[in-house]
């Protein structure tokens, strides 16, 4: 029996295969045999387990039959969010990889909510793929809906926002050292009050790049303050509130390091509602594949991921596991770097008077006066 | 028989349901009743078609069943692209209306390209999916494969970029209006000679947001240029590069129309990278749900859907025929208004002396001298 919290996910039959088994005192597969009007039982057997069947009103799982086959041609990809230029290059290049292989790809978004996530996963688990490519919520605690489908022996590979407690091949990309790097560029371009914006303690992702983060205060003999690190796990309007508060309260706050895309841009956009000049007053790095990074006012300087190789990449496992029958394994596992991008969101601040002068006049030629 | 340059997609048998009814020398109605153990059929004729079928190799489709129950609890929304505000919002609106309904949302992207929409259609004829909502690629002609979902009976309801040929409901924004308001916003603004950059002419949103264009600059006494008229059909990079040398062979052109967010920013792109000076030489505006627009440099005036509300109905109106097994028609169709949101991209660009030396006093305080 499927767990009774999610039933209201899959229409549900008023009873399963083994207890229709039970009722005619037969066993499971035999049952399963005589609905598909098998060779190998009787004719009178056959018909009384239909008979049976249409009286109890049991549905048979229209997908069981396609699981075992690879029939589906299609492969599942769980997503926290589409609003995110790293998870929309990824599908890029998970949807290459489809391609090359003739198989469909299904998205399924979590919205960063273990709840969805987990009636996601069961809605999987009747065999609607043939194998799932996962990057998990930020608010995913307990995997076990995860667990259930590797059980399944459906094909099952991470991706970017992993656990390493799911026994499976990951492909992510180097977040200590790129969060170590982070830091270090701010604390070069003078800051000494770095706040870090946290996705979720959970995922890898959260504690790898804030390790990094860490590891760099450490290196360059700034104390790490606990008060410096804020949750910026909710949605958008929710972390802008967060924010802003935040640095109301922190004034002496001179760099902020945004763990993800959205939270970059919250802290624009908090900068901007408080009239915070960025990089002069604060600076901001932020880990993003913006197209936009270099437009916005002032450019975001950023760690960009390979979101496409992330993504052609964890398929490419896939594949691998889905057409060979072989099961995904740890050690398949891949780790690519990101890059620092360098823009004028983190430009070194404590300039000389002669420097302003300049700006000034720049300023003046800007406006064409 | 299925079209031969989609078999790839699924798995077929090596004869499809009327060739083993022709081979019996039945009708298909009475062959498939037959394999399903109907008591409609005799005994006897269950048998014979039952043996022929595993003789030819038979093999029925998993999924048929399902379709006819709506038992995949399950919708399909076909998008041409993710990496636009307009559909993420969109997607949102769809889905609180999905869960509401207890259904599951499968997302299905055709990067624009009318081949990518074909397949996914030929995927969904299947019965993989209860309903359908889609938004047009920019680079569909012919509809006939959607047309074909539609003789399936499975309700499907098209949003924003929609097809008037496909009998069904839609669900748009007031494209011709908000056109007007644009152009008529940039004449306003001092511009005279305004380029239209075009995602597609055979979506409706190109046609009316152009013929909105086309009306203001009409109405303002300012003749049309054909030669200001822009094919951004391609990808990004595509565009960026056919905008740049539009923008050098137009050196009059003093306002930009966009009619899709991406336009807007290759746009930008261009700008900034042949120094074009933004609203100053050129003022542009975009359709767009960017929650960036007010954070790049200079912040994007833009006309904004109502996209949340946009996938809301759309997905309100397939869940009607859903859950009322009715047929979606053409008369439950829904525009709603965009707004227009002015920012710095498009103001004002004849100053007045005076006005020039208060900005530059702005611009010498904003650097803090």
């Amino acid at each position: 029996m499927l767990a009774p919290v999610l039933t209201p996910i899959l229409p549900m039959s008023a009873i399963n295969l083994k207890q229709l088994a039970g009722q005619l005192g037969l066993s499971s597969s035999t049952v399963s045999r005589a609905l598909r009007d098998s060779y190998e039982i009787s004719t009178a057997t056959r018909e009384r387990v239909q008979v049976m069947a249409r009286q109890l009103d049991y549905q048979p799982n229209p997908y069981a039959g396609s699981l075992r086959n690879n029939v589906t041609k299609t492969i599942g990809v769980i997503l926290p969010e589409v609003d995110n230029h790293f998870f929309s290059s990824a599908i890029n290049g998970i949807e290459e990889v489809a391609q090359q292989n003739g198989y469909h790809v299904l998205i399924y978004l979590t919205h960063d909510s273990e709840e969805q996530e987990k009636s996601v996963s069961q809605y999987l688990t009747s065999g609607r793929v043939d194998g799932i490519l996962v990057s998990l919520a930020s608010g995913t605690r307990n995997i076990s809906h995860l667990e259930k489908l590797k059980k399944l022996e459906i094909p099952m590979v991470q991706f970017d926002r992993v656990s390493k407690k799911l026994n499976t091949a990951t492909v992510t990309t180097d977040d200590y050292v790129s969060g170590y790097k982070a830091t270090e560029h701010l604390i070069r371009a003078g800051c000494r009050r770095i706040a870090y914006l946290l996705v979720s303690e959970n995922l890898s992702i959260g504690s790898k790049r804030m390790q990094g983060y860490l590891a760099a205060l450490h290196d360059h003999h700034i104390p790490y303050d606990a008060g410096l690190v804020l949750n910026g796990s909710g949605p958008n309007d929710e972390n802008l509130v967060r924010i802003r508060h935040f640095l109301r309260q922190n004034p002496q706050v001179d760099g902020i390091f945004a763990s993800v895309e959205r939270l970059a841009l919250s802290s624009y956009h908090a900068c901007q509602s408080l009239g915070i000049a960025i990089p002069k007053a604060i600076k901001i790095i932020g880990f993003s594949n913006m197209e936009t990074a270099s437009l916005l006012a002032p450019s975001l300087t950023t760690i960009t991921q390979p979101a496409y190789a992330v993504g052609k990449e964890a398929a490419r496992i896939l594949f691998h596991a889905i057409t060979k029958n072989k099961p995904v394994l740890p050690a398949q596992s891949i780790e690519l770097k990101s890059e620092l991008v360098v823009r004028a969101s983190t430009q070194a601040g404590s300039q000389p008077t002669n420097a302003r002068f300049v700006e000034v006049c720049q300023a003046v030629q800007a406006v064409g006066f």
